[in-house]
């Protein structure tokens, strides 16, 4: 049997009682596959979720017991908690936008006030100490109270709906972190984004709210502990996040599809729906907010703040002709995302040697990629030339007293600096400018290609700090400007205007580095409002996508795996084909008799770390062994705690059962469950008996131990499984050969038991492009 | 063992080889359960597919011996056919919609040019014949050359894609048939829409590009038969009928979200990506068709034609009290849905007794209803009074010798009709009138009212002739009316337009029968182009969602169950968790040694119907009978056909396979089989023998006989199965005590074994409306 964190287990001493069983292991070898990853910036134990309904007497008596009024109590909850995650998510996304857009509002106007009195040293000065106090502050709180709400969160997330439960990502500190981190780390300029951090936050609202507040701290609401298992609490975070990205843009449709595309691993009909109605809410939220907003309300918080772009109002005309050159902007689009996913994993992989020195050396790294951005958003405008106002615009230009377009920076009175109302603006504003249209004269090709550059380099350099960090809005920035340029070479050659070409150019590097399709798509159709541009977005989304898939993954399975979860593809893998599950079942395997003596229970639960152990029925209790079903830890521990047991080994029957409640087996929050160290057994109870039928797993999913392993992997990713009991082919020997986990399915585990697949073809196979393997 | 059209089979009078394991049969009652499903209008019987991989030793050696080039081929083929599938759908799509504005349009200039010279009586002469030769036309058709054709497409295209394969629902004159009758009968004034027939038209073109053409009509093509089995051959379907919606509404990311959302069973994240690969070409062969036709070389198919209403060109706006009325459009719309799901249930049952009699019937049928439609459209806008024209109307009024708004009808110079102008035009301009805004003044509201009542009550009678018809325009524009309705009813109340209420009604009755909630969302926001939309859109379709689904089922599930597909829904209801998968397994069970008779293999396949037959290895081959796996009657008729007999019964070892190539065992496309009858063995090869052992899949699921059945379907159901082997708990029994099939899920076998369960109260859970036990 496999151990989620084997390392621990002390070799056995004891003698068991199912000792003859293990004459069956194929293989001493435990599995070696991660079972820490990192957190945040931390190392942590993993555990796996189980999605899989217990069905035991015990849970056959509940839900008998259910009536129609718990039932539609039960559906009335679940709509609740859609509608407060929506409720919530809406607030805390409009929270952090209006709190950044009035931070960094002042900061700017500030700076900007005192370079128009020409005192630029100063306003560098106030520029990069404001920056750096902010950096500063989010990545101490990260770092000393919530290491997990670290980066984007996204991969964390994502993990968590594939069954891996990091411990830590939904704690209220976490969540608290989250916000308040994210909103002064995007105020201080740095290059990062702030969906990322959104979808966190939506997934941990989510999570609060299914598993009851939490223990820990005291926050706990009885009445909304309505959900004791894991399945109910990942339809719950599935539809966070979708309410996390339908906050960040105001997408609601593109936040359903981000979480069907991108996070989700299961998916189901009555998911969408649920997703939809708190997208839904999430999107009546921010429209009223906003109504209010535009009465003046919120500061420097003006029109935009939520990013929406009216990109084209009017309606956009291309024609066949338009596409060769969309063709050129994917192509290139898809080779940078790619080159993006490369290097950021690099610097990822220094950053991650520069964390594990201490706390100083993390703080350190944010502060100094605070001051390198400010000196390049500061010191780069003074490379741009002044250039006279438009005639015709309709903004004051240059911009006087406010954030807004047209900087004047270091210009003469009716000239402005194109590069700082790029540069010296926030993301939103920036991408605003570069996605407008009618702005064709308004910047010089230097200027784009500097943004460009500058922007490319910084969002990889920032990601990795210690503090809450998306990757959308910088790549979506930087996207822009790239797309800008191309529009800007092609010149008369290309009826687009460069407006469009920027709101391609970001679908082309969002492609090429997340390798969505449909849900960038919509983000950005309802980001730009404008339903005409869709053929050509779907066109560079599918190139950029294409192109960059031949080359590596997937941003988010990249950082994924740099942080060590055990994350379980859909697809089986060639060389799984050639391999049965016997090949990668590994010891010792751990059994109960159906009337277990305390003590071994006792000192298997303290001795192992297996959260799941086979129920084997012996003579006198049946004619020769049988496999009854499969017991948790967690029960075995409530049932110790309640102390059930039995004088002497003989069957209970059902009425024990009534001696415990729903609640009593209820899954809790993470971090919460009872040890088994916690326990207190006297030497009397340990000679006692303890009949585990009713509580023991009646209909666990078991495969032979001929079955090949990519079948048993469909069959373990498809049904939602934690534990996959192996049975053996032939009937003389003993019923239970071993238990299949997650971690044995990972690739790292089976290549390590069978080297020679690294060398063989199949292994080849494998380091093709994921694409590849994917579509197959 | 369960057989899928166990009717037909004779008692077994010679004994059979395996006869021993007979004992094992807990219950000799056969599966009673529809083997037969009513397809178009003729009752056909009913196959399963098999998704899942084979994994016999022949599979794998060709799995091995397959090169880069072949995979890449593969791939590319893959995105080759979608590529196709696209452009011909877009074709198709745009072909159809050019030939109804044509015919449509000369009809109605005709009727409208004697109108203007008042000869009334000619004019409805000419319109109702017109009308009734159009019909008489696509019923003759449909009724002789492929009854398949008839209705939607939609519940048979989404049986399929469950893993149901009705025969011919895919063949070339379906295909044909369903093109130019849909085309034919729509023009003909049926309330009927052209959504439907495009969904099943896509999935045919896919589907036959999938098998490479048609075997059986001569159309082959080599160099695309690449796809073997079901489960390519599903993607593709996937992708056929994601292309079908975005062609009839030009509305790409709808398209696919339709088809996740309410048509596949199995979703993949690659195949996410296909489908919108599929979407995209659809929508830019339209766009570039399109671009042609706005030069005018299209005939009567202006600027309209595939329908999209630029609804509101300027911004929307609305403010919180705008939600009640909203939601008072919702909860009617979901109300009206529901009975509309039940009224045409009914209608349609009625339907089905009167088609059962023949031919003539069905034709007399069909031209009935379009007199009736006929007389309707003409007559009633009489009862309207003439309204004058409007002095500011951009459109000439009253539109003269074209078809158009502003129908003169009866009426003198300088006024219109307003019902005939929603009446005597095609349905995409009665809609386009009805959702355009500024024309708040243009309809009287008895008119709208008795449009309304009128396309309610038609749609409900039209659908269920022998034609191709769909029900989305229908549907859309009933609702048009019903919230043009409501709009007018509130008056000043609102400060919505009256064309923001049409949308809202259709998308509210559209809700309330179809119970789509993001699909329906983003389709209506691609027809309207107008994203502001969003949150209301969202609202009325949870909203009518909701109400309507306390009533009834979806209206697509109604026609699925009436025609009697054996559909596997993907939860299990409540009673199953009292079932263990023993008490549903019925006989007689049909298993082969591993070297097997010819003579018994040629018997079993004459006399039963099974698809999958268990192969056990019994002594001398091995110790004791050991489960060796299950080998499919397509692959036994290819053995016998290539006739690899054994003199004597020994293994062969694996290089018989040589003898095959990979196309031997291809599955063919439905229909195409072999059969048993059709395979000649002489006296003399009857006592030789087969080795079946490279030829059984040696990794099929199973399931011990213990296992709850509710847990059973869910593996049946995610992995996509067609036979669930049940092995015996104890190992002192013979290696397999049945095998499960879709039927043995199906809640009519089950409660015909365990009739108790039907007064039980989990049955009564169970015939609670379908939603609540969904969302459990």
């Amino acid at each position: 049997m496999l151990t989620e964190a084997d390392e621990e287990a002390p070799p056995l001493t004891e003698p068991l009682l199912n000792n003859h069983l293990q004459f069956q292991l194929r293989r001493s070898a435990s599995n070696t596959t991660s079972q820490v990853a990192i957190v945040g910036s931390n190392v942590c134990p993993i555990e796996s979720l189980d999605y899989e309904i217990i069905e035991n007497d015990f849970f056959k008596q509940d839900w008998r017991s259910r009536g129609k009024i718990q039932i539609f109590q039960y559906i009335f909850m679940k709509w609740s908690l859609c509608f407060l995650i929506g409720l919530f998510a809406g607030l805390v996304g409009f929270l952090i936008n209006l709190a950044v857009e009035n931070i960094a509002g002042i900061k700017f106007v500030i700076t900007s006030n005192m370079m128009l009195e020409k005192r630029y040293a100063t306003a560098f000065g106030v520029f990069a100490a404001s920056n750096f106090v902010l950096i500063l502050f989010s990545s101490v709180i990260t770092t000393f109270i919530a290491p997990a709400a670290a980066g984007s969160g996204i991969p964390e997330v994502k993990a968590y709906l594939n069954g891996v439960d990091a411990p830590g990502i939904f704690s209220p500190w976490t969540l608290v972190v989250k916000v308040v981190g994210s909103i002064i780390a995007v105020s201080s300029s740095l290059n990062i984004g702030k969906a990322g951090p959104l979808v966190h936050t939506g997934a941990c609202i989510a999570s609060l709210l299914g598993q009851g507040g939490s223990k820990k701290y005291g926050i706990t609401w009885r009445w909304i502990r309505f959900f004791k298992n894991d399945r109910d609490r990942r339809d719950l975070v599935t539809c966070g996040s979708a309410a996390g990205i339908a906050a960040a843009f105001r997408a609601p449709v593109g936040g359903v599809l981000f979480a069907l595309e991108e996070m989700a691993s299961w998916w189901r009909s009555a998911l969408l729906w649920r997703a939809f109605f708190t997208a839904a809410v999430v999107a009546i939220v921010l429209r009223s907010l906003i109504d209010v907003c535009n009465s003046g309300k919120c500061g420097l918080f003006g029109k935009g703040g939520l990013i929406m772009f009216d990109v084209t109002s009017e309606n956009v005309t291309y024609h066949l002709v338009d596409v060769p050159p969309v063709l050129v902007l994917g192509i290139i689009g898809g080779i940078l995302g790619s080159i993006y996913n490369f290097l950021l994993e690099r610097v990822l992989r220094v950053y991650n040697l520069i964390n594990e020195k201490g706390y100083a050396y993390k703080i350190l790294l944010a502060c100094s990629i605070s001051i390198f951005t400010s000196c390049c958003l500061f010191g780069l405008p003074w490379l741009a030339p002044c250039r006279p106002c438009p005639t015709d615009a309709i903004e004051a230009c240059p911009t006087i007293g406010r954030s807004g377009n047209y900087k004047k920076f270091q210009c003469p009175p009716g000239h402005y600096n194109d590069l700082a109302s790029l540069f010296f603006n926030t993301n939103d504003d920036a991408i605003r400018n570069l996605f407008s249209k009618g702005t064709d004269t308004e910047f010089h090709h230097i200027s784009i290609l500097i943004f460009f550059v500058t922007c490319y380099i910084l969002s990889i350099f920032s990601y990795g700090v210690v503090a809450p960090a998306g990757l959308f809005v910088p790549l979506i920035v930087t996207g822009a400007g790239y797309g800008r340029f191309i529009g800007m070479l092609m010149g008369s050659q290309s009826n687009l205007n460069h407006g469009l070409f920027a709101v391609l150019g970001a679908a082309s590097l969002l492609g090429g580095s997340m390798r969505m399709t449909v849900s960038l798509c919509v983000i950005l159709l309802e980001l730009t409002n404008n339903l005409l541009l869709l053929p050509m977005i779907m066109l560079v989304l599918l190139v950029s996508k294409t192109v960059a898939d031949t080359f590596n993954g997937n941003i988010y399975d990249i950082i994924m795996k740099l942080k060590g979860f055990p994350y379980l593809e859909a697809h089986a893998e060639p060389y799984m084909r050639q391999l049965t599950v016997g090949d990668v079942v590994t010891g010792p395997l751990q059994c109960f008799n159906g009337i277990e003596k305390v003590r071994n229970i006792v000192h298997v639960l303290k001795t192992t770390r297996h959260h799941g152990f086979p129920v084997i029925d012996e003579p006198p209790f049946s004619d020769c062994p049988v496999l009854s079903g499969l017991v948790l830890r967690a029960h075995l521990i409530v049932l110790l705690k309640k102390k059930v047991f039995l004088p002497t080994p003989v069957l209970t029957g059902t009425d024990i059962t009534k001696r415990f409640s729903a609640n009593d087996f209820a899954k809790r929050g993470s971090g919460n469950n009872d040890h088994i160290e916690d326990i207190e057994v006297t030497e009397e109870e340990m000679d006692m008996y303890i009949d585990l039928h009713p509580f023991t797993n009646a209909s666990p999913y078991t495969v032979v131990e001929t079955m090949s392993l990519a079948k048993a992997l469909i069959l373990f990713r498809e049904v939602g499984l934690r534990h996959l009991l192996v049975v053996p082919k032939t009937s003389n020997r003993s019923s239970v050969v071993g238990v299949l986990t997650r971690h044995d399915f990972m690739p790292e585990h089976i290549l390590g038991l069978h080297p020679f697949l690294i060398r063989s073809r199949w292994k080849k196979l494998r380091l093709r492009p994921a694409s590849l393997t994917k579509l197959f």
